[in-house]
């Protein structure tokens, strides 16, 4: 089936304290983005999509061009919402296939994960990383208590999520609703929902901290790529 | 009111793929468990009960005399699971007070997280160290599908969890059900459970990818504090 990715880059540097969106902030020297759609264009034999704030877009060109990054994608304008930017995104898309809809910010996504969504969104019908909890959880209640509840019933979703274009196509021909992510969208229009086990070097860069955890993870990468005479 | 630690070191290797348990492996050139130690150690008039597996007293013993580290703690044998530990550990306490009950592989723990702890848990009788939750969140259910949930009603639950001790210990004196950590031991005799903000830095070391970003994290403190001249 043919495959389509929609990378969407719609963040502020607000929680991270920067002056420029988060997307675009260093990480191994290049920006943060660039990692993610390297990723997706490593994979081969995919149409990526790249979803940006109107304006950002000449902020992009310029990027692109002081590290003559051209990587062969095309730019999509985002919405107001994360939902409007992958909407705006699926519009694109007008052929039978798979898509993985991925979250910009997460740059440590590898190749070897991009196959597996893509896999078992073709034997499942859709694809959501996921991970077990490793800290206790707790449901905070409607009068400001708290409640323990078991951590093995629950799991953290990453992206790649991944879906047969004509249902998730179907399942964004709504209004907005609350969504966090697209597996809500295609859930609220009644679509099961397959989870893939997903890697816990797969971080979303939201804080400080993870940005400090990415550089780690990609320098450690290195050494284990050097090590082994790569 | 008097101040006590109850530091549980009960973790194998085993999700480390490392022959030793994780609270031994190196951080920053010294063994996990000292880090955390020093923390609750600088925090200054405390009594801190470190509880470890009896097969890893000498293993302990060893480390200590390596590395010339002899802080002033208590030794406690561990249990077969972390409740008895910690159950080992208060029973080693005959005074009124309050007392932390940490991670022993959190080492990340700072003296001021410890100080806001033991703030809270006089205030409003315990404090159980939370975060939000970054990423998405969906629920197992008993069919083997899952359903998304809302993530702004769950927080992420660390330690330390500080108590009031006649209240813990009291908690304490049942028998073992499955609990994770103690916020649901206290919370299954009817206690109330006050939630304090936590820092995203303070993780529980369980896989590769903490260790790198426990190196990671404290280089950059030490960076930081370089540069503000100390």
């Amino acid at each position: 089936m043919k495959k389509f990715a929609i990378i969407v880059a719609g963040g502020s540097g607000q929680r991270m304290e920067a002056s420029i969106p988060k997307q675009f902030l260093l990480l191994d020297n290049i920006p943060i983005l660039f990692h993610t759609i390297q990723a997706f264009v490593a994979l081969g034999d995919i149409q990526i999509i790249l979803v940006l704030p109107t304006s950002q877009k000449d902020y992009w060109v310029e990027l692109c061009n002081k590290y003559q990054f051209y990587p062969s994608i095309i730019i999509c304008d985002g919405g107001k919402e994360r939902f409007y930017s992958v909407k705006n995104g699926l519009n694109l898309i007008n052929e039978p296939g798979l898509v993985a809809i991925h979250d910009g910010v997460r740059p440590l996504i590898t190749t070897t994960i991009l196959q597996q969504s893509f896999q078992d969104a073709a034997q499942y019908g859709s694809s959501v990383m996921a991970i077990p909890l490793k800290d206790s959880i707790r449901q905070v209640t409607s009068n400001g208590s708290s409640l323990a509840v078991d951590r093995t019933n629950f799991r953290l979703i990453q992206t790649p999520q991944t879906f047969v274009i004509d249902e998730i196509k179907s399942a964004y021909d709504i209004d907005f609703l609350n969504f966090t992510d697209d597996a809500s969208v295609m859930e609220h229009s009644g679509y099961p929902i397959h989870l893939t086990e997903g890697s816990f070097q797969n971080i979303k860069i939201t804080t400080k901290e993870d940005l400090v955890f990415a550089e780690a993870i990609i320098n450690v990468n290195k050494t284990i790529s050097s090590k082994s005479g790569q």
